[in-house]
């Protein structure tokens, strides 16, 4: 049961599709879970997939990731506010790669700082779904190495 | 049923009238929804009202506004911290205006700031309850802008 | 005599309805005033309307305001540049109601500060030239309770 | 039944013990509960002790602490970032001892801040678990002042 | 008569040729006007040259420059204090170049930012009363470009 | 004509005596321009004394006092904003006292700082009325060293 | 000929392996170059691959990447300091994504900024010489969207 | 001889009990010196108890507090300038609690910061004389740590 | 013996009439304690002049002013760096005026910051020697104000 | 041979006429090149014109102008952040016209500062291609000053 | 006697050897002026060698330097807090030579900021006691050229 | 041949004698290298001379400098913007001795932040042309200690 993977999703990704689409595009949440199954059965991971606007969850979801192979973390508003997310990720010692769907250094000023970074192992963003992708396979990749020495 | 107005209010509203009445009033969240509930009849609008002390429960109440005639939103500490209850504004499109009962410019340096502003339709501050029906007044005279037209 | 209510309107405002009507709409002043008259009589106060360029005219406008019910003010740039505005209403002592036609909050960082927030009673911004009438039923609402206590 | 005292927990510290036991140490919230209880006991205080990870309810922990002897509040996280839980703190009218494990001031920049010190009655950090001993200490010997005189 | 072109200077220019010789060299403002006048002559330009000491008078002149060919503006102390100005110049959509006779970026801090400049068609500074020829050169000869197209 | 005075005054110091008495004391401005009065009267000065609303009109009444024996100058409002009163100083070369009837540095933090300061002989504050006597006392007495040698 | 993807380093890439090892991995530029080569192939795509330490030369090799697949960029140390590298993207047009082989938000802060992330396509850092492959595979999918629609 | 613990006090300390009482309280530096007298005694350690006006004297003493168990520092006024006083600790390896009277973080913002905080092990402050008895506890307990161990 | 006035001279005032002449002038210490000794007798006063290098002696000098009509202080340097010096002046609850010789507006920014400002009764600089001479005269008619009234 | 002047352009300028047309327009460097040599013609001048990526070029150029009547320079990208460029033209003595082709007041704030303004003799922008025309003037002109006197 | 030199050090030097040897070395301040004196000697200079925790002896010191070659000052904490220091340097007009063990700008931020580096005729750190040898012997080699001149 | 010592100079140090004497003194950059080799000599160490105004070419010189007893570096303007010499110095893991011929703290505010202090062993500016002398004896001096040990 180590083998698993957990995508984490914060506030507002559950309107994902309909939410400003020139921003985020049109593919749903449901979407980009179907995209993160297909890439976990491709390496032979477990998916644990969630969203919640509440950043106390995404706390809670954090802790439970403990044990995990890593997370794909796409904490939207709370990346740019949460010191607790960050806490939280150092508190379990999770292997986190950040996500975000869009350039976050392309928009807001506010956007432009992370909490997260500094305790994550790598930042993709601006790919849209095919970011979630790149992270798992990102994760899986290092898995491998691991396995191997 | 489009014809809604939602009322939303944010952290330590719930104690409105005992919580420092020299600054917020001696009204209660009760007298405030009974005002609101008579400028809504008075407009023919229904009217959802709700308090809530989570960020992420107010995100979700948001999210529920959604074709809604509009929402007055008094998001009290979240309005200068949360960019989660920003984007939910923009993400659902919802015609907001925004409200505080004391003049938040005339109190620390901290309440001058605000994420909701930059995407609300408009502001009122420091009318105490009376602000929350000059909002009301405020949507209810552009829905009737919009049927006329 | 007391009974008077001021609305004083600051640079540039006379050219309302020509000047960028995609920010500040297609009315012009004089639809402005006449909106404002209305209220005022609706409430059985007597108004006095003016614009001014000036900055020194400005203060002298909210001197001679003196013994008013309050004053509606539209102070324009001024809002962001002028610390002899705000002195002046503290100087006189007036219950002061800022207004401003768009939401200056969704516009230029320099146009996030103002002098005359912390000294006035309250702000209204974004609801174009209903904005005056708000601001108007504020008063008037204010000086209805002062008369019953 | 008013001589009751709460401890309040914020984020990640149900995690204490196994959480970078460098910096907090190697005793579980359990061992912080423990010590808090036999402090209290020594002073004839009952003892509230809870956890969350959610912001929200911090908020309503604090509010439903009125009425206590005092609160011992270590928001964590939250300390930083939280403009609710302060206002909850002023809204109730709490006597709060803030406390941290470590020395936050010796951590990162971001720790420096705290939102909650302004409204607190003291600050007590650096002393791991006994912290919250002296804290409680604190708060016992000014209600025995208020008993006398 | 719309083939007219605005010179219009700000406050202390009155002054020139005794005011800080150093910096502004020794021609007075007469001269600089017989300069202007020379130079719309070789275009067929009328002209209009005014200066004055008040921020709303420069406004006002603004205004009444609507339907020009152009303005040159010298706003002097105003280029770095006065919203007003600026958005005189956005109202009635003029075709602005900013002059300074001094290279006001070889000076005091405080003249590095300018209102006017981000609302200006160009800036011409440093060449002493040269700069208001080659400004209403530049403005004529973007006139005669929209001629022949 | 050369041994005159000017004392000149910013915007809202018309109202002296009535304005915030409790900051700014109960002497109007006319009670100043009497002790101004003795005050030259005893050096054997002529006094010029002025009051006005508006920055251009304060530039104007600086301009005009060019050869006098020096100015004692309370700018008020336009100290903390204004660079056209002191390019006016610079440019005449003016020997101004500035003087304030309050400790300006003791209030807001926006007025701490003074365009005028770096181009005045010398500052007094929070002397009240008698600030100007010893203005006026600092330049007479700088008169009378200039004469002896 | 349009499909070579253009892979291009900066300053001190060259020393790759032997430069801090512990922050950049032991891998050597021509390991780096060997799994981009792979990659490509894997894709059906030419690759152009370069470094340079000059700013200079990096603008001329983004100007001949004009009508590429896109670009992958690692600019190191111009990442923080080069508006004419962020200016050459836009100038061409070109499809870049960033990448960064160490998590550059985990250390100093002036690599926190960066003048090509606003310019860029997406932006992918911290998986040392696997970021490549990925910053590919997100360029081949981008281009196999292009091609199927 | 090891087991003896310093209180070192700072500028105008030596004024306690006149000095603003109502924000220091009424008791003298006599009286803070018997309850850290007695608080010693029940420890069992010896007391060194010093009051300075000077930076430099206050330099000396933590020198001298070199091989003792401790140092309650109240370093006041210097707490927030001094950079000498921050490395004395460091340079002779002290043990030292920095302790205020006040809640210093409500009070005005210059005191919110101390160079001694990051180089403390831990800080109380806003309890007063109170504060002192708590930080000689927190001393004595880590020591008796040290002795079982 | 209540009618004694101090006089205390700062850092490197001890030099005067040497220290660079162009700044500070050619009088000394000596003349500035003849000039205040003359305007003191004239007043019917008492005075102590002293000077230190130390800023923990001056801290001294103003406790041992208590009683005292009043203080013309000359902080110097520790004007800009002293939070103790300011401290002294609350604590003993003195009548202060700040005196400088040099326009200190017109120097190094860092010169511009005063401690001291906030808590005095007033300020006077730019005069030179006969800034001391003012401030006595101040300190003088404040005090026969009060023996009238 | 001394009657030579330099046009020198920065990085990215190879590219005009293809580069974002709708800010830089559809001329390219060879026009530029014949307007500026017809400019120079006209005043009876030498055209050195030159254009290169390069920073450490651009520094050699500049040193290469040494002994010509002037340098119109457009060092694009490098105007914002090079102090080399700016050391090279102080060391050389240059007599620098600083052109831009669009108004860079009006584009991202990191284009507001220029290393090279405070060491030019003027500057111009927003003028398109004419800008390089009327430097050629600005700097012909001041040569005839110097011819004649 | 005017060949002398002095070597002034500032607060807790006198530690020097069992500091924080890690980041200041083993060696003490006799060997520090064990070799200064050597250095001295190889120069035919005198030396005066003190060190002082107080920041009023360190200003008296350089009072006293007065007439001397030149000084080499360490003013440890003092550099980075004193604007007395930097005043004395300048009143006196000494010849200083600013020297630290440590490179201070590789440790904390507030120590990359020195008061006295502006008035300071060079800076010399990182090099530990050889630090003061080669501040001597650039101050005997400038006086060497001053000696043949 | 380990024994060689490099001496990197940056942009227009090629002008020395010439440029801005007043502030870099007349002796030209081959009197710089002459002085080099004599000090180089003496140490017995082979030199390695070399100019440059490209920052990317300094980058290759640090490269090559790889295995050398130390670099002399005078990097001039890139001290003050290059990232990619800093980063240059770190991956070679150069001995480097930053240099400059005037006392930067006493100029430009941009002059005063260097991005190779942090990673250099030692600075050393302020002396002219003697700094180059002092900084090879540092680096002989450390050789000398190595090879004894």
């Amino acid at each position: 049961m180590p083998d698993t993977l957990h995508v984490l999703n914060g506030p507002n990704l559950n309107l994902l599709g309909t939410r400003e689409p020139e921003v985020y595009g049109r593919a749903t949440l449901a979407d980009v879970e179907a995209a993160c199954r297909a890439a976990c059965e491709r390496h032979g991971l477990g998916l644990v997939f969630r969203q919640t606007n509440h950043e106390g969850e995404l706390v809670t979801f954090l802790q439970q990731a403990q044990g995990s192979v890593g997370v794909v973390l796409n904490a939207a508003a709370y990346t740019h506010t949460s010191v607790a997310v960050a806490d939280a990720i150092k508190a379990v010692g999770l292997n986190v790669v950040e996500v975000h769907l869009s350039n976050v250094f392309a928009r807001e000023a506010f956007r432009h700082h992370s909490f997260i970074s500094p305790v994550a192992r790598g930042v993709i963003c601006g790919f849209g779904i095919e970011g979630y992708r790149l992270a798992i396979d990102a994760l899986a990749s290092s898995l491998a190495d691991r396995r191997v020495s």
